[in-house]
Parts: structure tokens; C-alpha cells; sequence
């Protein structure tokens, strides 16, 4: 274990890693180490595990808002502590215990919103596209610069180029530019962009529009969603025609069908 | 078999689904109960069904119109149907038929193009996805918004996830939130999106192409296209050179590219 | 083989493939045909082969420059080659040189630029989707149009929605219809569009980009890119996970990481 650098503390006192979670179940993931634009040190990656388990664990749970603290949302991976540790055995479990946090939050069965405020660079630009959805200030830039220090952006690229097109993945990717939110939004890494004043309000308009919505119907199509999209069209219907059915013989879809025939609102909480 | 409900019922007099043919091989489906906003209730499906099956039969068919009576395209699935047999295997046997529907579709030998002049919600947007290309009325809007009772669109993603980028889709999928036709345009959902008034003129454009395009090629790049994006680019570019070499050795590219060497215009129909 | 066709000819005592390697080890090969659009005849398909060969042998090779003479990009097959020999077992073993030539552009370790000036069509547009980047000219168009004389371009299809949405490639398909240069931007097909006169200084400024990067990092990368492009994300995190490691014990990204945290220029080439 690599002592942690100056510049990946958190500040005095604080976790690197801050967690709250609200009455409904929303639970807030804030990155707490902004000197050092929040990179994934090893205590961070661990911390994120550990959250992520959590929230696994509670079945009351409703999402996840994957935030940070400062001027930057994430700045990859922490290049002094893998500096310090110059062998492939390390590397190799670094990236794979960055890659099983990755999969971790797609397993997740509630999603997760990324709240992107700044500069979001490699494993950070990686951790935005892993997220099922994302909200960015329009400030907010990305990208996949590794290579700008002579390492390509191999991991970043499997969650990139599963979110935009390929020759714009293979641009960022080879070229290290960054692009604005707005490019992003356009490209498919963000979802919404506004103003950093406005950032807050609109993450919580776009949660309040997911926590309306039955837990038990979000967790089935957020699965459902990600393995139908990695088989063939056949089989995906397979999936897809027995998700649904299950969803419909459930309870929240009877009560929300019911409540649509009577014109009223359905009463999933009650 | 359930009872049709009163609002999933055609104008007196007319069938579910209105059928026609023009002298071209052009075949017009048009979802007809537009007073539940044509609902693919199980007499729709099984009219749709018969109807394609009726399209594949026809060696002179040459291309779909799927259209809709009213002010909406289609609404999805019949919850008041659906509601009425609240039985596991009722779901399974519904949503098996709506994919069978949908990849008789994609195996027609013909395009299918959707016309699409308002609501087009749920698996009603699903069949706008599952057509080949699209044509939209600037007043048209898209949801898949099942979520919203409790029903998480999980067919419909199978098609939709295949026509936009996967944040895209996952944001209405979660949300239930419509986006408009030049939305749906900008992010590959439809292909061509006009004035009301001018739906018509711009899809018989959109047919009069295809339909200057030899029968023969046509339906061998259809099937090609599907069959190469689901396997990788080496078995696609086998299977692709194979289509192509058979379609060039064919009748009517060997009149075609003579045309062409000519400079004149070709006579398939001769 | 076929006569070359007078159209398909080079301007006399010129080569159809214009070749040169600056000292820095980038290659531009020219389609030298421009009579005849720089069709891809036998002689142009040959050329490029071996061309691709020459670079995947020499080592200190960085980066290929696909660029072609005249006011056209490349307009595909060579239709009069193709016409004059009218036997499936010619056109299958054309379609499969061609594939090949895709196949290796794609598996060379270094990337390569489209440069595009005009017209692509057909397999000129596949090779524009194949190459890994694309700038082009603001008056550059791009289109599918084998359609036309009879012949859907099936192999250009492998490329082509590999980079584009699949309605969008599918309308293009089978209308025939070209797009602008502006238009395949958007889409995802060419990464850059400048003003004619401004396309030398925009790749330029591009190439610089990539070559300011270690070549063993690039070609780690891009072999990277497109293996875990084809497998499901669980694979591809495994193999990126593989390659980040190797990459990150490399010399290259160890001096670029120190050079980082010595806030000094990385000297990867002393």
C-alpha cells in the first residue's frame, strides 16, 4: 500500500470520500479530495467500493448521485502513487479493482447519476460515462488525455466508446483534447448541461422524475437494459418480453395501470 | 381472448388495422382506432401480424408504409386490455407476439417506413424504432414512457437502444420524458422530420427513391445490414463481400453499371 | 486482370498510388487517378495493399495520411473493371481484396487520417468510415450510392455503421442520397471540416497532435480500441485493464508520468 501523496488528502478530518443519503434513499457520493481534483488514489477507489456495496446492500436505496468536491470532478487515476509503485503486478490490480468498481456501479440496481461541475479527465471522464446518467455545468470539460503522458486511456476507452461514436472516442482518445459540455451532450456523455448555478437544481428536478417512479420497475429495466444491449436483437427480445411480463404481473405496474384506468395518481407508497 | 375494450375499437365499420396496395408493390398500414390513440391491443397485433405476413408473401411488394388515423401514432400497448388478465403467462404470451411483430418487420424483404405525424409513446415509439427509416411530422413527440405506471419499456429499448445512444435512451427509459421530432431527428431516431402539411410530400419523396432502386438489391442489403451489425467486422465484412459479389453478378446491377459505363438510364422494368 | 480502363489510368508517368514517408515517419499514400475519380481498380486495390504492408513493416512508421489527387476524395469500385468481367468468382475475390485492404488499415498498429477533399462514394466512403480519423473539406459529400446502378453497397455498410448511427446509414443506403461534409460531422463520420484551403493546416495540426504522443503508447491503444469494441464489457474491461498495465510498466508512460510530476516535457525521444 503506497502512502497516500500530499496532494490526494482530503482536507483535515475529512474522509476522501463523503456519503450521505436522504430520507428516500437517495444516497450522495461526493469525491473529497480537491487539492488534488479528486483523483482515484487507491484509498478512493476502496472508499467507492465500499459505498457502492452499500448501497447494494440497502434494499431501500433509490439512486445514486456521484458528485465532488472543489473546482474538479475527477482527474483520473493518481499518476504519483502509481509513479511510486513501478511494477505490472501493481498496475494490474489497480486497473482491475478500477474496472470492478466500474461494472459495481452498472450492477448497481438503482442508478446513478454523475454531478459534473468541472474538469473531468481520464478514469474521471470513465466514471461520468459508467454512470447511467450524468448532469454537467456548462462549464465542465472531458477528456481522455492519458495519452498527453505517454499512457493511452485503455479502461476510460471501454466506457467512452460505449457512450459516443467511435471516431469521436478514437479522436479524444488519441489526441487528448478535451471537449465542452455542450459537445458532450451533443456526442451522448451527458444528458443535461446548464449553467453552475444551475447545476443543483436540475440534478434534483432530473432525481425527483426517478424516485416518482416504483423502485421495483427501475431496478428490473436497469438491468434488463444493459444485458439486452449486449446480445443479438433475438435474444434481446427474449430478455426484454420476459422482463416486461414479470414487471406487469407485479404490483407497481397493476397499481399504475389501475391508477391510469381511473385517472387518478398511483398510490405505490402507501 | 379479452373483450376489445370501447376505446380500443375502430370507427364504425372499419377494421383495427386499414390495409392497402398500390399498383407499385407499396403497401399502406394504417393503425385505425384512433380514438385510443391506435393501441397495439392483441386484434392490432394480430391485424399487423397477418398484415406483414401478407407483405412477405407478395414477391411484387416493394415497400411498407406504417402509418396511423388521427391525431396520434400509436400509444403502446392496451392497458385496459392488459389489466383485465392479470396473469404472468397473459404477459409473456402479449409480449412474445409484440416481438414477433417487431422482427417480422426487420426480416421483411421490403423497407418499412413509419409515418409519424403525433404521440408516438411506449411500443408505439418501439415500432417508429423498428422500422427502417422514419419520417416524422414537426409536431410528432416520442416517449417511452411506461415507467410513468410502473412498467419499465423494456421491449421497447431492445428497439430504441439500437437507433440512439445508450445515455439517450436510458434518460427517457427512466424518466417517461418525450422529446420532440427534431430531437428524435438529431439523435437518429428519425430520419427526416417536416411540417404536418408536408408529411405526405416529403415521405412519397423518401418512397419514390427507394422505390427507383431494383427490387432485388434492395432486399439483399436489407438483410445484409441487419445480419452484419450483429456480428464482428471480420464475419461482416465475409458475409457483406459474399451479398455483394452475388449482387453485382445479378441482372440488375450488371444493367445497372452498363447504364452507367451508357450514360443512360437503366431499364429494370423492361 | 483487366486492361485498365483509359479512366482509371494515372496522369502519365505517374503511379496510380503516389507514396512518401516524411522523416518524422508519417506516410501519405494518394490515390493518383483523379481522371477517373481514383477509383479503387485491381491496380489502386494492389497498391494500396502493398502500401499498407510497407507500413506495417517498417517500425519507426507513425501515421498514414489517406489523401487523393484531383477535386474527388475516391468514387469507389471501378464499374467498367467490375462490368467487364461479369463471373461471381471475379466479383467475390474483388470484395474480398477490398475487405482485406479494410481489415489492414484497421489492424495497423498506427493510425490513420482520411484527407478529404471531394466526392467519396461508395468504397471511397467506406474507406473514409474505415480509416480511424477524418478530416475533410467543407465541400467534401459522402454518400452509399451503389444503390443506384442496382448494387447496395453491402461492404461499405460493414464501415459505415461502424461510424454512424444505423437509421442514418440505412437511409443513405438505400436512397442513394450524399450528405455534406457538415452533415458527417454531426454524425460521426469525419472528426474535422474546415474551408478547402484551410484542410492541409487542419490535418496538420492534427497529425501533430497524435505524433507528439510515444508511438508504443498509440499502438497499444488502438489495437485496444477496436478488440474491446467487439466484446461484451466484462471482456473489454478485462483486456483494457491487460493493456493499461502493460502500457503503464512501459518506459514511455513511466518517463511521461515522472515528467508530469516534475512539471517538465517528457523527453521520449533522446
Amino acid at each position: 500500500m503506497t502512502e497516500p501523496t500530499p496532494t490526494s488528502s482530503p482536507p483535515a478530518g475529512e474522509p476522501v470520500l463523503l456519503q450521505s443519503r436522504d430520507a428516500r434513499g437517495v444516497y450522495t457520493l461526493t469525491l473529497n479530495t480537491p487539492r488534488s481534483f479528486n483523483v482515484l488514489s487507491e484509498a478512493m477507489l476502496s472508499a467507492l467500493q465500499a459505498a457502492v456495496a452499500s448501497v447494494a446492500a440497502d434494499p431501500q436505496a433509490r439512486l445514486v448521485v456521484m458528485a465532488a468536491s472543489g473546482r474538479a470532478f475527477c482527474a483520473g487515476h493518481d499518476l504519483k502513487q502509481m509513479r511510486a509503485s513501478p511494477e505490472l503486478a501493481y498496475y494490474q490490480k489497480l486497473f482491475a479493482q478500477c474496472s470492478r468498481l466500474m461494472l459495481a456501479i452498472r450492477q448497481l440496481e438503482v442508478p446513478v447519476v454523475a454531478r459534473v461541475q468541472g474538469l473531468a479527465t481520464a478514469a474521471g471522464c470513465q466514471l461520468v460515462a459508467q454512470c447511467d446518467l450524468a448532469v454537467a455545468s456548462d462549464n465542465a470539460t472531458f477528456g481522455v488525455n492519458g495519452i498527453d503522458v505517454g499512457l493511452f486511456c485503455a479502461t476510460p476507452s471501454v466506457a467512452l466508446s460505449r457512450n459516443i461514436l467511435p471516431k469521436q472516442a478514437m479522436e479524444m482518445l488519441l489526441t487528448g483534447d478535451f471537449i465542452s459540455a455542450e459537445e458532450a451532450r451533443a456526442r451522448g456523455l451527458v444528458n443535461r448541461v446548464v449553467a453552475p448555478d444551475a447545476l443543483d437544481a436540475a440534478l434534483h428536478t432530473l432525481v425527483d422524475r426517478i424516485l416518482a417512479k416504483p423502485r421495483e420497475a427501475v431496478a428490473m429495466g436497469k438491468a434488463l437494459f444493459y444485458r439486452q444491449l449486449e446480445t443479438g436483437i433475438e435474444s434481446a427480445y427474449q430478455l426484454a418480453g420476459q422482463t416486461m411480463a414479470c414487471n406487469m404481473a407485479h404490483d407497481v405496474a397493476q397499481e399504475g395501470v389501475q391508477a391510469f384506468i381511473d385517472k387518478r395518481a398511483p398510490s405505490w407508497r402507501a
